[in-house]
């Protein structure tokens, strides 16, 4: 038994306002999704995205759906230049993500920037020219 | 361009707590980790798991770390069997996982329970007979 993330699932307020953030905004590839769904899936390579009314997920999971300000998580993209970088913000920023941090110099060495989705849940778009993740 | 998940950072409150409970509660591997780092990662299949405390990944984000509550957030294990779930829920509350819902059937036709890790984050452990992410 190895265990591994299959898939993410978010939280959100607003299911079609996400919908299309991700599947139009981000061009992520919807899986068996037929309008008037309420949960999403996209396939992606390695571990899937999904998409989740908040209170359905929290219902789901057993657990008070109460929570605000930083969820604590984040997810990242890894890319093969900082220009990919660059590339990247600039699609989610096309997309109405909130950019909270240009692309630039990170602390560990790469580049990276972040973006926000309509929920607030942040991705970190990086260039890590120590360890291959693109 | 298509973006994919590289790796779901968590920001945890207690680094050594969170690194026993992943990598020798739940027997993840470390990938280039050395006592006192203050940041590791878990090579997976897929995307990868990350670890860092929560203030410096907020920092890092330039987002305020303040935040309380469900996070909103979901990971999922799939895996090929009803058995298998109740083995890796087994797992993790040998680990000192607090188990939020037994193993039990699901709404969406499946078979799945859910643990909360040190900091609460939640994973489910789930058998999907009709997509397979196992």
């Amino acid at each position: 038994m190895k265990i591994k993330i299959s898939v993410v699932t978010l939280g959100v307020k607003d299911f079609d306002k996400s919908l299309k953030f991700y599947r139009d905004g981000l061009r992520l590839e919807t899986h068996n999704f037929k309008k008037g769904d309420g949960y999403v899936m996209f396939r992606m390579e390695g571990t899937w995205l999904s998409l989740f009314p908040k209170d359905e997920l929290a219902m789901d999971a057993t657990v008070s759906s109460k929570g605000s300000g930083f969820s604590g998580i984040t997810l990242a993209y890894n890319v093969g230049s900082e220009g990919e970088v660059a590339e990247v913000i600039r699609l989610a920023a096309k997309a109405g993500a909130e950019i909270t941090k240009t692309p630039q110099k990170a602390s560990w060495g790469g580049y990276s920037g972040y973006f926000a989705d309509p929920d607030g849940y942040l991705w970190e778009v990086a260039y890590n020219p120590f360890t291959d993740l693109a």
